[in-house]
């Protein structure tokens, strides 16, 4: 035998990993948002975590390039994902013959960002992304589905939502009809900052840009303008005549009437919500957990999925659930009650001679639904008890020569220390009953 | 509007991607494994993809190395996980004294190997773990409850399989008893070829290591000992007096007690089964589907999980599904019904003038319990039953204004074109009853 030089086991920076009780609790949240995906006929994808850097850089401007993980391995240079959006994007283009259009699909996966580790930012996180895409068209109806989508997967997890709704036409209509169309990046850029910087440094910096002082007032009022879609849309009517300008509160309008129908009550509108993403063209969306306002998610309308590899016009739409920093966000608040989360809901405490008759009771316990566990590796009976304490089992189950002969073991409750004597048919029944109330 | 050079869309050579039903189908494979993992009370893990480098590496020869997917960024040398024992090693060590033992855990995750890419070897698969690790010490019973729980995943998928055990320290034994200690490793290697490479080869090979024409064909005579344990143990007996040996085949003894206790049926004992890795030191098995050769997992005992990292001894046992292999294999063999496999039960075909209304029904459906989706993006009647076609959708419904008048809807079997009008709740009924013939 060698000896070795230890190593200290470290996490690398900025990565995510939870404790395995908070991982049951975070499980159960992905498996709800997932069912939500399903019951509304979204087909799964799980595309690779790696794609060749010149697919997934070709849509990103520099930002995106120093934040990516890349390397080579033999010929190939790759990436490890940055979005789950790119990938469906590659993966679309690929499969574009074969795939049925409007596709409707969701992804639930690990994407990666090489940027500075800092607090609710992680290098390693999960995306919920559902998107429709369709083949050259794509009706409005799918932008309000969405949403609807959206707030259903917060309605699975019981939280209370704020969903924000735009159009990005509307601001891109006034940037055209002032003239500015050239520069619509950087005007966007500033107002998205509208949360973060002072509404006199907003100001300030459209004018750098080129704006005029009224031009930039307006614009920033323009972003101010929220509330129900009656209440807006009479506000913007008037607002401003260009056409662009017009068809983004059409569209407002259309999806509106859309929402209702799916029976939305999550929805307010707010010009103030601008999505970064430069590849938003209509639709924009944000939800908030209602009283805070910290961003859960959100998505929008995209003209055009597959500009980077087909000539093809594939407009689309999505939404995503940041579901790593909600549950970070969920976990730092307390939310759960993480002492009442058990993989484990009945201890089997055999005596020695007994370990086979016991792994038979588990073993019974188990296809009866109870998960049910021996605690065959502490040697005594208080070792046992002691072992179950520590994983906060709430019963332990006897199995002594008496029980085994009688066919009725001792059911021990460790909370309030009572006992009951009962077969394993009723042992199930009790579990099931107590499943239910909790 | 710049013209963009396009770029061809490929996926990285040796990375699975499944096509939207296919995902469905290993979606739903792993669900059942998982749901295995928690009924026996394993408790779930997801750790990083992406490692320290000096952590990941420790434990490997120089073959892991070549293998690995490796890179720096800032100061950080790390590399992609190339399996989930490593990981599950480190989280061990750091948290050592918050955690509870035996520690059960369990982790569905993708690994990354940069081999060349052939035939049922990927770059980027699936594994399915589950571990038991003990502190300082852990009961043979762990043994059995790994094989056991590897059994009940392949009873969950309905897949017969079989399952072959042995103990390495029982060919241990006999190297130890002919004085060739020192060649352990070459020895174990020849013999983990045996089913790929010839008996005469593998005599010769063994010669070449040191080994007597004797020795060569007693040991090789060993691995080819197999059946119930009555039979192997009788053969095994007086086979060699050497300690080790005689351990091996009482450990391989007690496994089989625990074995009946649980119920085990699909074990058989072969010393024939060494399973590659260096660090298994006792029981060891895999697992074939029946009646062919393919092995689809296996296990075995190690005698210390975190040695690279922490001075203090923790045994473990632990069983892996290889799951895209096998997934891969099933499909090859047309196990599965593509056709069957559908997102979306019901297709619900509005009218220009209905569209709200037929969003309504789909909504008021889903809550129901029906996987409805309208097909809002077709704009013609025709065009919509085309589409139904297209995505294989059995049956639509047909909400037009005497339909929302009447409250009853014809449902279009598409398979047979029958027709019948229906309420809501007489459809939900309809589906449920269909979804349980099925």
């Amino acid at each position: 035998m060698t000896e070795n030089k230890l190593i200290t086991p470290r996490k690398l920076k900025g990565f995510w990993e939870l404790m395995p009780k908070e991982q049951m609790l975070f499980s159960s949240l992905l498996q709800k948002i997932e069912k939500v995906f399903q019951d509304n006929c979204f087909l799964p994808l799980d595309t690779p975590v790696l794609e060749y850097s010149d697919a997934l850089l070709a849509k990103s401007g520099g930002e995106t390039d120093k934040q990516v993980f890349r390397f080579s391995k033999g010929d190939a240079d790759m990436c490890m994902r940055y979005d789950l959006t790119v990938p469906l994007a590659r993966f679309v283009s690929m499969h574009k013959t074969e795939l049925c259009f409007p596709f409707k699909r969701y992804q639930i996966g690990k994407v990666y960002r090489g940027e500075r580790p800092q607090k609710g930012r992680f290098r390693e996180f999960y995306q919920c992304d559902a998107d429709i895409i369709g083949d050259g068209q794509l009706s409005l109806v799918a932008d309000a589905e969405c949403i609807n989508l959206f707030e259903k997967c917060f309605d699975a997890l019981s939280l209370p939502v704020e969903i924000k709704v735009s159009n990005r036409k509307i601001i891109s209509g006034f940037i055209e009809q002032i003239g500015k169309t050239d520069k619509s990046t950087e005007i966007f850029i500033v107002l998205d900052k509208l949360d973060k910087i002072s509404i006199e440094d907003a100001l300030n910096e459209l004018q750098e840009i080129g704006l005029s002082k009224r031009e930039s007032e307006k614009i920033a009022k323009l972003t101010q303008i929220s509330g129900k879609i009656e209440e807006i849309s009479k506000e913007l009517r008037d607002f401003c005549q260009n056409s662009t300008f017009q068809n983004g509160l059409d569209e407002l309008l259309e999806v509106d009437k859309y929402l209702k129908s799916f029976g939305c009550t999550s929805v307010t509108y707010s010009l103030g919500v601008i999505r970064g993403h430069n590849y938003y063209t209509g639709t924009v969306f944000e939800g908030f957990l209602k009283d805070s306002k910290v961003a859960v998610g959100g998505g929008g309308r995209f003209e055009n999925l597959c500009s980077y590899f087909s000539a093809q016009k594939m407009p689309g739409v999505g939404m995503s659930v940041g579901v790593t920093r909600l549950f970070d966000l969920l976990l730092q608040e307390s939310y759960f009650d993480i002492n009442c989360v058990t993989e484990t809901e009945l201890g089997v405490v055999n005596f020695d001679e007994t370990l086979p008759q016991a792994l038979e009771v588990v073993q019974k316990l188990r296809k009866l639904g109870v998960k049910a566990d021996c605690l065959y590796e502490s040697k005594t009976f208080k070792g046992k008890l002691k072992e179950a304490n520590k994983r906060q089992l709430n019963y332990v189950l006897f199995v002594g020569e008496n029980e085994i002969e009688s066919n009725l073991f001792t059911l021990k409750n460790m909370q309030d220390g009572s006992q009951e004597s009962l077969s394993l048919s009723q042992i199930a029944e009790k579990f099931e009953k107590i499943r239910k109330n909790i």
